[in-house]
């Protein structure tokens, strides 16, 4: 082990950063709150139980919007800001990020906010019927809307930030899921993974080798699912005395207070691995939130560092762990006794092999470890040109089937595989999607970090020993919040900066030995 | 039937009204945005997530009151006022009750509110501990610092009000919980109530017959008690499109919108009576709550008459339907389906017989249909001296112990048995409990009105056949809200002021017949 970083654990604040500290809780309380009313929505809320709940939700939403631009904050961080030193202290990292989400809140006018909400509730509605028909100019109109209010909001927060000025305005949207990234650099990591992936898709398609699947078509009883998916984030580290597991449509990770985090998932009867993987993913969310320093809840040291890094964690216990050898040496005897019927006597080989197939999907949020990125590095550079002007909304489409064409070889079917298949655009949440592949960069560059310091990590992964793992990535990420820029965290813990090598190293070993590449 | 009496559906509210209307419903959104959390609490809450849940209600509650008390709703109320006629209007009750609501909100000073909070809390700690060890003595202060403030709350009640002004202090509390009531009205219906039930109580133990209750004592699959329980709410008309059914350590009722009604149960492995009760019960009150007038939901023409008659409701369908003879040829076929291995053959009349099994108790909860009521009597003579400041909070255990015998024949052995059991005094509910005896008494009232206007109820119980009776119930009860007051929508349904003669009728006649009394 290194020398323990500087983190936000010392003595309990005083003083004015203690009052800030009180208010930014005060507020969360009202946040977290609406938080549990959405993870009800998509859990147990009854049918007709929606349309009263958006009442309830937009109320929660007004009163939390007060609170974290009104005058008790503004003065609260007034009054910290005139006390905090020394300057590269966890308080003053602190009061600086309370005061850059306190600044990116008040810099939009109200009317931009309220037609943002207003504009992207309908888009959305639109966008769910649209994909149905798979029909793109239906939404066309909607798109172009929620782009030019992009714009004017890229443009007001840039106005407001020295960092910003010089920058191209979709920075000033990225900036708002990954502090401090610039396009320019995330375009040069980008393109060196590009360079890397599109190779290796070509070969493992052209490998000729079809990995046995047929274990994830067989009959896997929901009840037995539940528990080894809870078995399986429980042995990661996921801690059910704060946290739950549900059902919902979607796998999500949602934090609900310091000591309440929950993750939901969803079962298909054939396949045990979507549920399984949704949950050791959405844990890996879960173990992060988990780690947080539960006594700056609310303020920037207790909240996770950016989606970048957030996925990192998802990414890495997902895929890093949950897909590797190891861990199904470990995973697959409870497998077997969990599902005797559908797994027999499967071993840990076949399992591993059934759960790594690679094989281009037109569709993302089904897409392998292997080609996923190149979903993201699409659309990453779909929203760029759509943000300065360059691509015109209503050319998205072509836009998107050309690039897909160019990376996988085939053009999408209709627009509902194509442009229409992700709802973050008709959301507003544009400069959201290159999070997830940095989250798969970072991911690879932390656990070559970890298996340079751990020793024997693949030994501890098969034999079910998870600890050492968690605690370095506590040391290392948990357990910082947001005192440092994501690039900065990752290059503390990993040495460098941001860079797709490890990612491709990792892909290119695994999945070469698998199909049996050069 | 009868012609239909004037309801709350006219047309849609205008002006004034309809402006008053939208500020209570924003309330009501963030009231039901707390219960939800609350609802959370006692469902699916994470162990160590309970300190920060406090938080999130703590500071809910402070926004609500603020809305419920705050010059936006009293400048709605001004206006409205100005504006409803004529007096007898579905409006003007409307209008009426909502000032009502908010002068005996704004009444009360702001240290008496924050005062009562901070010690209801303290004494329901220290109340559990104190039940627990069975030590009158460590809850007693906190009693008498309960007892202080409730009559500091009864005055300051009875200040503002003309009708309350010559009334004994204990009615400013009743008033709370049963709009309107008087105590020496109520003691007058009570201590009728009570001259039936101490004979009958005597007859039925002297009768030597012993219920065969081994059925409930059998193996009960939960996951079938669950479907069972599920069923029979559903079938009474508990419609599950907009409500629920879980699992809490104590069964409940609550409203979390216009179209979201939620009921909790608890499950003994051995006797399925025990949840299937617990549900009937609280679909009761649920039918209630999903049958008020849903475009009034936040005002008081959205909301239940009175805590007795909220009760009257839970008691008819739990006891006058579901513990009916004929109830029990409609489920006995389903019971004995869900539940083969415990039930085998038994008939109908079997389980009738082993769900009406009459014994005294020291436990209210655990109370059946005719001794329960002996059990709120019993507080009811408690409470009144105690606000009056005749009898001192420190002799309540010895009185308790008293009034116990005089009624049962035996002494509590001990304070966890007597005293102590209940939490509402802890919390400061007094003017509480005369509600459940005044629920059953309105209970057998409706049931008879409703028995000569619907002509073969008992034959459409026996058919499972639900309808005529909610139907029935909803045109006299359901929809009106709070347009009568608890007494004069009683007088409109069943054509008299409070009487128990038609309780102790039902239970002569029920409980005679199955002890073979006289």
């Amino acid at each position: 082990m290194t020398a323990p970083t500087p983190g936000p654990d010392g003595p309990p604040p005083e003083g004015p950063l203690a009052d800030l500290l009180a208010v930014l809780r005060e507020a969360a309380a009202l946040k977290t709150a609406a938080d549990v009313l959405a993870w009800d929505e998509q859990t147990y809320l009854p049918p007709r139980g929606g349309e009263f709940r958006a009442d309830q939700l937009a109320a929660l939403a007004g009163l939390t919007h007060d609170r974290l631009t009104g005058p008790e904050l503004r003065d609260a961080l007034l009054a910290a800001e005139a006390e905090v030193r020394p300057a590269d202290s966890a308080a003053a990292a602190c009061v600086q990020e309370a005061r850059r989400d306190f600044d990116r809140r008040t810099t939009l006018p109200r009317r931009l906010v309220e037609e943002l909400s207003r504009v992207t509730t309908l888009a959305q509605q639109n966008w769910a019927e649209a994909r149905k028909r798979s029909d793109f100019a239906a939404f066309r109109p909607h798109l172009e809307a929620v782009v030019t209010l992009k714009r004017e909001e890229a443009a007001a927060v840039a106005a407001g930030r020295e960092d910003l000025a010089a920058a191209a305005p979709y920075d000033a949207l990225l900036d708002d899921y990954e502090p401090g990234a610039k396009s320019d650099q995330v375009s040069a990591v980008f393109a060196e993974l590009r360079a890397g992936l599109v190779p290796l898709v070509a070969a493992i398609s052209e490998a000729g080798v079809t990995p046995d699947r047929s274990l994830l078509t067989r009959n896997y009883p929901v009840a037995a699912q539940y528990e080894f998916c809870r078995s399986g984030a429980e042995r990661l580290g996921f801690r059910f005395d704060s946290g739950r597991l549900d059902t919902a449509a979607h796998p999500f990770c949602t934090t609900l207070g310091p000591a309440d985090c929950r993750l939901t998932t969803r079962y298909h009867p054939n396949d045990f691995s979507q549920s399984y993987f949704g949950v050791l993913h959405e844990a890996g969310h879960g173990i992060y939130e988990q780690n947080l320093p539960a006594e700056w809840f609310g303020a920037p040291l207790g909240e996770a560092c950016g989606l970048g890094v957030h996925e990192s964690q998802s990414r890495l216990w997902e895929n890093f762990v949950g897909r590797s050898r190891s861990y199904w040496e470990h995973a697959a005897p409870e497998a077997r006794a969990f599902f005797p019927e559908a797994l027999g006597k499967a071993s840990a080989e076949e399992l591993y092999r059934a759960v790594n197939d690679v094989r281009p999907t037109l569709i993302r949020v089904e897409a392998d470890e292997v080609t996923y990125n190149l979903h993201v590095l699409l659309r990453f550079e779909l929203e760029q040109p759509l943000i300065s002007g360059d691509l015109p909304a209503g050319d998205v489409c072509d836009a998107w089937d050309e690039k897909f064409e160019a990376m996988f070889g085939f053009r999408p079917p209709s627009a509902a595989d194509g442009c229409l298949q992700d709802i973050h655009w008709a959301a507003g949440l544009i400069g959201y999607f290159p999070t997830y592949a940095l989250g798969n960069v970072y991911a690879a560059m932390l656990w070559d970090a970890a298996l340079a310091e751990l020793g024997d990590l693949e030994g501890q992964l098969a034999a079910g020993n998870f600890t050492p793992l968690r605690d370095w990535l506590t040391e290392k990420v948990y357990r910082h919040g947001r005192r440092y820029a994501p690039t900065d965290l990752i290059a503390r813990a990993a040495g460098s900066p941001p860079t797709p090598a490890p990612l491709l190293a990792h892909l290119n070993a695994k999945y070469g030995a698998l199909y049996g590449l050069g």
